[in-house]
């Protein structure tokens, strides 16, 4: 090696830790189903924590289960550059959401540890509790936790559908730490991750840059009509609560549409009452999703969407409820490591583009306490939260190089 | 009472009757749920008959269970002038549906005896097997059975969804009867049943003269669309399975408005999956319901659907399956039956109105064998098939007088 940007992870190495890490809850289909805290997330941390320590790092774990993986630097007295991801998973999940930001982590690590490449700052790998959120609400609690948004508390008080709280889980597989959370102080994060959409794919790039993760607008809408038999039910009399939710089901996506290319609009749950074949609906409910990266693009969106309803509302003369769910607010991710990404990204010879991403990560968390970049990588179809969840060996040791050479510039190779 | 024509039914006591028998599987919201051939079905089958004995009236059960209770004419030789409906109801039914149409006839031939008029044709009352289909499919199992139309070993062979048959259940209530369904002669039917729907209490009409029944054809449309993340997939190029299907929802609705006044169209059941707030959804599977009194009219509305379902599909370049999976062609009523109702409702001075029935009825089946007719009264708000279905004791006696009168018209009252 002439100098310290020939340095290359080992993809081969980083794309069977992968599979190695899959099979622990691996699915006939090839997926992984590895729920926040249970055993098999458990057995999951602990391989992952088996090849830290063979790695040399320092192992500790907060009050929430996160868990810090820490090589030295030449300065103890600099804050950790930190890079992470979570290792839980959907229950119909694949290999790669989340468990590729962890183990491109120790990936780095380990290329350093090859190279005897001492850095100035130290640098950890951390795994967050819970990001999924399938088996406990709120998503992204160790993260939130960890940024002071979500109580702990209320963190520990959040039950599965057996009434298992996270605090006895935690406590029952070992990850119930001391260290409080948050109480812990890092000098920039990264976070690598499959894009989780098909915009890298279809344009053939290699590297995603994430200026931007869109901020969320969750509703339940209720639209009440009035349930009659099908048959003898003239049309002209009907209060139809389906037809009259179909017209705001088409503006949730004629919204997202005005407000290309960014806005996204989506009903992915509907429910109709009574739900009978011969049964004129008397109410059906369902989800909205509206996303946008600008803040008051995204509340501009919302008051379109309002100021529909409402016409409808009248129009029909029926009550329809709109009720607000969730709230994420936009994130912009830090100019600095955009930059550093860019610059590793262009450096190493990969194809880049910026995609703002769709999804929300734990880097939206970790924004909130110091500068954050978010690196993608190009998934199979765009497909991913499935168990054909897939990525390419080439894009997985890509993202991994971009990675090294961003935290790199941050935590300063030691010149020998 | 000086002429037959002053002869007439006594409302209270069949108002009463009616309330009696709504206490057998009554619920606590005022309706009545008495599934076929459960404990409750038989009471109420007990409780019929027990009334139906009192009355002089001689009772005979078929192999499905229907029951025909006979007032004896003058001439054995004529074939019974029939009358009935059903008692068996919705899971969460009401009074009137059905037990109208069976109490109603006992009523009638009750009128006779007070006043001692002999006819020249027997008079008879019948109940036909779970016309509901809630517990059991296909609907109207028993008329089915003894027009010929469904064969006895399918409909014993149906199972609820505890995998109990109707054979072993008639067999169990103690109505596995032993005549041959359809070996029974029937020199003309009238049904007497609320309208349910709102066209006669819309116009302030007393009596429904049903022409016709309208056809129907169910059928299950399945969209294929494909399954992402709603945040980072950009609208354009989503394939999103439930926007599809709204167009063809409207298009149902919009098919029976183009063949008004006489076009249904329903939406009345929808499946989204994998139904989850954050993911476009992959499939939706959802139920058409059209009808049309009309039977060319009725295979033209398919026609335009299916043409319509073509043109998306391609549009889209989806695909969608439509699968028929019920059809009942239309029903006209006798012209002489249909008659003989109007001039009764007239001369008792009822105001009356044409009124097409939107729903199945026994009577159908019925028409395949004899001259057969309906009579419609109002039912509040036009609800059925609720618990909270009503109708007015000035109704429920005027139904009953022009049965009494049009069943009169056939079977003939003996001149002293």
């Amino acid at each position: 090696m002439n100098s310290i940007l020939d340095l290359r992870v080992r993809g081969d190495r980083l794309g069977n830790a992968l599979l190695d890490l899959a099979k622990i809850g691996g699915t006939p289909k090839g997926g992984v189903c590895r729920l926040a805290l249970t055993d098999l997330d458990q057995q999951g941390r602990q391989w992952v924590i088996e090849r830290a320590r063979r790695l040399g790092l320092d192992i500790s774990t907060d009050q929430i289960g996160n868990t810090f993986m820490r090589r030295l630097g030449k300065n103890p007295k600099l804050a950790p550059i930190m890079t992470g991801s979570h290792i839980d998973t959907q229950p119909t999940g694949g290999k790669y959401d989340g468990n590729y930001g962890v183990l491109a982590g120790l990936e780095v690590i380990e290329t350093l540890n090859d190279h005897g490449i001492e850095t100035e700052a130290p640098i950890e790998v951390v795994f967050w509790t819970n990001e999924e959120g399938s088996r406990f609400t709120p998503v992204m609690m160790g993260s939130g936790v960890f940024a002071g948004v979500i109580g702990l508390e209320q963190a520990y008080a959040a039950t599965d559908i057996d009434g298992k709280n996270v605090k006895d889980e935690l406590l029952r597989i070992g990850f119930l730490g001391e260290e409080k959370p948050g109480d812990h102080p890092c000098g920039a994060y990264f976070e690598t991750h499959i894009e989780q959409g098909p915009v890298l794919e279809n344009k053939d790039k290699v590297i995603g840059v994430v200026p931007a993760v869109m901020g969320l607008r969750w509703f339940d809408c209720t639209v009440h009509g009035f349930e009659a038999h099908a048959g003898p039910t003239p049309m002209d009399i009907r209060v139809d609560a389906l037809q009259i939710a179909l017209k705001i089901m088409q503006k949730v996506v004629g919204i997202a549409h005005e407000f290309a290319p960014h806005g996204r609009g989506t009903v992915g749950m509907v429910q109709v009452f009574p739900n009978s074949r011969n049964v004129i609906p008397g109410q059906v409910q369902f989800s909205i999703d509206i996303r946008h990266p600008d803040s008051s693009t995204l509340d501009q969106m919302t008051a379109t969407l309002n100021k529909y309803i409402q016409e409808v509302s009248k129009e029909k003369q029926v009550a329809i409820d709109l009720k607000e769910v969730s709230y994420f607010p936009p994130c912009n991710f830090d100019d600095q490591c955009i930059e550093v990404i860019r610059k590793s990204a262009s450096e190493l010879g990969y194809s880049q583009m910026d995609v703002v991403s769709g999804a929300g990560h734990d880097a939206i968390y970790m924004k909130r306490l110091a500068p954050t970049g978010m690196i993608f990588i190009p998934c199979k179809d765009g497909v991913s939260h499935n168990e054909i969840e897939d990525a390419k060996a080439e894009h997985i040791e890509a993202g991994a190089n971009v990675l090294l050479h961003s935290m790199l510039a941050f935590a300063k190779p030691v010149k020998n």
